[in-house]
This record gives C-alpha cells, sequence and structure tokens, in this order.
C-alpha cells in the first residue's frame, strides 16, 4: 500500500491511561499533541469520552473523561492533527454530548465486545448522527466463534460506521492470523474502511501493523514508546520512521521520547516482557501479568507459568 | 511447515558472549546447557571456536576460544542437544581441529562478509572433511549488491555446505525482505538447507524468524531472554512456547531465566531500544548504538538520530 494513504492514531495518552491511571499533566499532553502534529501524525487519541454521571472518577486524571472545554483549554487551536476519543458501553450518554461541530473533537471510537455488537452500533449511530468520524474496536475478536464474528459484520457492513478496527486486545496474535482477520473483515464488511490496535505481547505489534499495511488497513493505531497497557503497543516512532510518506518526520517523536517518555518509564513500567508473551501465548487477557509484575515476585516467570496452566486456575474448563 | 522439521540452534552463549566479553562461569553455561537439553532445543552454540595462536584473548573468557578439552569438562557427558561453535575468517587453524569422532563438537558454522566467501567455503571444506556438519553464515547481506549474493550464492550451491543462512546482522530486515531473501537463496542454491539468523533492532527478530519458518527454514537461530549483542536475538523461549512440536517444553527455560538471564541481565544490557531501531531503520552497524548506551547520554534518542544524519557521520557518500 501507499504510505499515503494510512492514517497514524495515536493512541498514548489513551491506552498509555491505562498505565498510570491517567496520570498525565497538562503539558505533558501539550507536549505530546504538539510533537504528533510535527511528526505528521494524523490523529491523537487524547483520552476516554465517559460520563462523570455513569463512571466514578475514583482518582483517575481528567483524560478518562476529556470534557470538551476541559480539552479546549489543553489545545486551545488544534492543528493538522485530529483528536479522537474513545467510548465505553454503557459509560457514556451521547444526548450530552455536543455535535462535532462544536467539540474539540473529529472522531469518536466505540470499544465493544463481540457480545454488545447491538448496543456498539447504537452509539456509533448517534456519534454519527452527531457529525463525527466514528470507529467500531471489537475487543478480544481472538476469543470469538467464527460465525458470532461473521454475524457481526454482516450487521457492521449494514451501519454507518466509518473504521472498522481489527483489535488484537490480547496482543496473541501473529502476522497470519491479521491476515486471516483482514480477508474475513473484507468479505464480510467490504464497504468498510479498516484499522488495526495491536498490542506487544509476543513482539508481534510492528510486525502485525506492517502486515495490516500490506493487506490494504488504513487506520493504524500506534503509542509513542509503546506506552500501553501491559506489554504496550505498536510504537508511534518506528511506524512515522518506517513509512514513506512525505508528512511523517520521526525527530519530533524522538524529542518528545527523550523529555518525557524516557522520564516516565522510569516511573511506570510498560512494553514487552516475558510475562506478558506468556498471556500472550495463552491467548488471555493480561491482568494476571499486570498484577504479577506489581509484586516482589515480578521476574519470577515459572511459578507463574504454573500458575497459568494450574488445574486452579483453569477449573471452568 | 511441520514443526518437527525445524532446528532450534541456541547461539545465547556465543552472540549474547558479545555483550559481556564471554564472561560466563562455567555453571551458568551448564546450567544453559542442560535447560536446552531439558527444553527440546537441538543444538547449542556454546561459542566461538578461535586458535589462541591468532587471536588474543584480551579478557575474552574461555567460550571466545572453545578448547575441546575445557568443553568436555564443562559437558562431560553430551545428551540430545548437539554442540556447535562458529569460526571467523583469519582467526581459526582447522589443521589444529580434532576431527569430530574426537572433539565435543558436532557442527562448525563459518560467519563471513560476502567478500571472503572464497575463503568461507575454504574453511567448510576442512571442516567437512574432519567429519562436521558445516554452515555459512554470510553477514550483513542487507548491504549486499544483488549480484554480488547471487554469485556467492552459485559458488555455495556447488560446495559441500550442509545449511546455508540467512543472516540479519544488522537487524533492519522486515518479513517481506526475508521472503525475498530466502527465494532468492532456494532460487540459487536449491540443494542446501536453509537457516536464519536474527537481531531485534526493529523487534522483528521473532517475526522474521517465524516467516522464515513458512517459507521452509529448518534452523533457526535464538538465544534465551534474547540475549545476543546490541538489540539481542530472537528469543529460544518465544519459539520453544510457540511451536506445536511435542519435543519442545518452554518450562525448563523459563526457570533458567529466572535463576540466571533475570539477574544477568540487571548487571549488562542487551535487547531492543530505541537507538538499536534507529541503527536498524538506516541499516547500520549497531556498534554507534551500542557505544552510545554506554554514556551518560544513554537515553538521548533526539541526539543520537541527529548524529547518525550529520554530514560529518556520511562524509564518505
Amino acid at each position: 500500500m501507499n504510505s499515503n494513504q494510512v492514517k497514524i492514531l495515536d493512541c498514548t495518552i489513551r491506552d498509555g491511561g491505562l498505565v498510570n491511571n491517567w496520570d498525565f499533566s497538562v503539558d505533558f499532553v501539550r507536549d505530546t499533541y504538539e510533537a504528533l502534529n510535527n511528526a505528521g501524525v494524523d490523529y491523537m487519541e487524547i483520552g476516554y469520552k465517559n460520563s462523570p454521571k455513569l463512571l466514578d472518577a475514583d482518582g483517575c486524571g481528567p483524560w478518562r473523561f476529556c470534557d470538551d472545554d476541559f480539552i479546549r483549554e489543553v489545545i486551545p487551536e488544534k492543528k493538522n492533527t485530529k483528536l479522537s476519543a474513545i467510548v465505553d458501553i454503557g459509560r457514556v450518554d451521547p444526548s450530552e454530548c455536543a455535535p462535532r461541530s462544536e467539540s474539540p473533537f473529529d472522531m469518536i471510537r466505540v470499544a465493544c465486545y463481540l457480545k454488545d455488537i447491538d448496543k456498539g452500533l447504537d452509539l456509533i449511530n448517534q456519534f454519527h448522527n452527531l457529525g463525527y468520524e466514528t470507529s467500531l474496536n471489537i475487543m478480544a475478536v481472538s476469543n470469538s466463534i467464527n460465525s458470532h464474528l461473521v454475524e457481526a459484520l454482516e450487521k457492521i457492513e449494514h451501519s454507518v460506521v466509518d473504521v472498522l478496527y481489527v483489535v488484537d486486545s490480547f496482543g496473541s496474535l501473529f502476522p497470519k492470523d491479521i491476515a486471516y482477520l483482514v480477508k474475513l473483515f473484507k468479505e464480510h464488511a467490504p464497504s468498510k474502511r479498516l484499522g488495526i490496535h495491536t498490542h506487544n505481547n509476543l513482539q508481534m505489534a510492528f510486525a502485525n501493523t506492517l502486515e495490516g499495511i500490506e493487506l490494504g488497513v488504513e487506520f493504524l493505531d500506534t503509542s509513542v514508546y509503546g506506552m500501553g497497557r501491559g506489554a504496550g503497543n505498536c510504537q508511534t516512532e518506528l511506524v512515522v520512521g518506517h513509512l514513506t510518506a512525505s508528512r511523517y518526520d520521526m525527530k519530533p517523536l524522538l524529542k518528545l521520547i527523550d523529555d518525557r517518555f524516557v522520564p516516565l518509564s522510569k516511573e511506570v513500567e510498560w512494553g514487552y516482557n516475558t510475562a506478558y508473551a506468556l498471556t500472550g501465548l495463552f491467548n488471555e487477557h493480561p491482568r494476571s501479568a499486570i498484577a504479577m509484575r506489581k509484586t516482589p515476585e515480578k521476574d519470577q516467570f515459572y511459578p507463574f507459568f504454573n500458575k497459568l496452566t494450574s488445574v486452579e486456575t483453569h477449573s471452568d474448563i
């Protein structure tokens, strides 16, 4: 694919917020926006757009809610890089949201599990009617039965959603799995533009993203220095450095990494390690690995493997 | 490919020795052999077989020379895992080497640049005549002119070498480059079994190895916990964990990582970081990144990028 056709959507603040409970300062986020804009990155996902009525703040930073007025204070003058926010089923009330023409946001992304597809498409419909670009990010497809996925894809094909994402929630997919899913998505939702969101549990985040590009996926989720839940995401700087489109420039991202993300990485942990590889290999949510990395036994991978494979852990099978 | 057909060649002590100047204790190496054998790994590369007459020890550990008697003391009873050593052009005298029947080694691997192909094949010939399995590892193919490579492949096709390696010395190759090279190697050296040796500068070591497997590459170089020069190699534990052949078992490797490699990784550095990604993106030897990681500016990637791209650095172009 011609790299002029792809769109990079940096989700550092949103997915990275899962690491530090969205505890980013306004200056940190502002610097990130400036660097992403100067690097030619197409979209910045600045957080979740949840309703404070439906989700308790519980010590989370403001990027968990992304109030329009607050975001306008953070980024008073939007430049080329568009803004997006993600919403969860049951945590947002679209009737409280301003139309796109009065909002700092350009795109609203709906994350949902396959079982919630109807609710997801209902939200998509409401945000579409408010004028937003929309995407649907179906989580945990690696744990779905194919027939359920196909049924959902056929509903999506007949919906108003703009972009449909292949999401590797558990970082358990390999390039050939991405190829399989992209083919399936194209077969059953042929009119939709595709996106890809990867996790780096098996060090496949960048490789899977490249496989997506080869197969015509247009929207690439990335994060600066890979910051994201658990093993993190595909590095924005690698994708920007690799793509040949002249609008992309890696240097502003390197400066941002030096000034902001290296220091942050000394305070909170994200990125590949063997514990995340194990949950990826077992196609499991990384929550057990995330918990284990916060204990004194954080580097004891053999007992962790035994725990993951013990009868007690899998007593529901 | 059926994973029963592949052979895993663990080169931790050899390539990892480039990180710590081969300063591994005998117990460390013995534990590594035991774990690799219990994990079902097919070969262990225990070091370089250089002649002390031709290469000054210069503070290096004994794994830089791999004297037969010494290796027999380390591993008095060889089990299923075979032993290999690598040799460099001009640093080994095959006439000093015992035949395979009197040596602990099963395989001798010759590493050479394309310009030294005749010298490389001459060494291969001598080790073959001593009864060893042999491989030829052509380094830095990403910096070779195709016509030179094709000429070399045709010589290799007519040689006695058993295994021919695709080596990504600079960690600059992507799966589609591996596919291109494997096709080229198969076209011009069709009778040879193929191997792959990757580096993780762009987090492609495992992805490139998987691409090799898909295309029929049989010998997979890996290292425990990825320990190898600069960004390191493809992790043995990931390949063992991923392949379905029943002889492979990840658990002994996880125990070894917990007991030996996690503590070592706190003392010496290897593995992916942004500096190695930059030399990979620029298709350069990682030596500048290795040097930079030993300075107080080890996390200053923006100035490092500027140095890599400055006129002064590239005054020879």
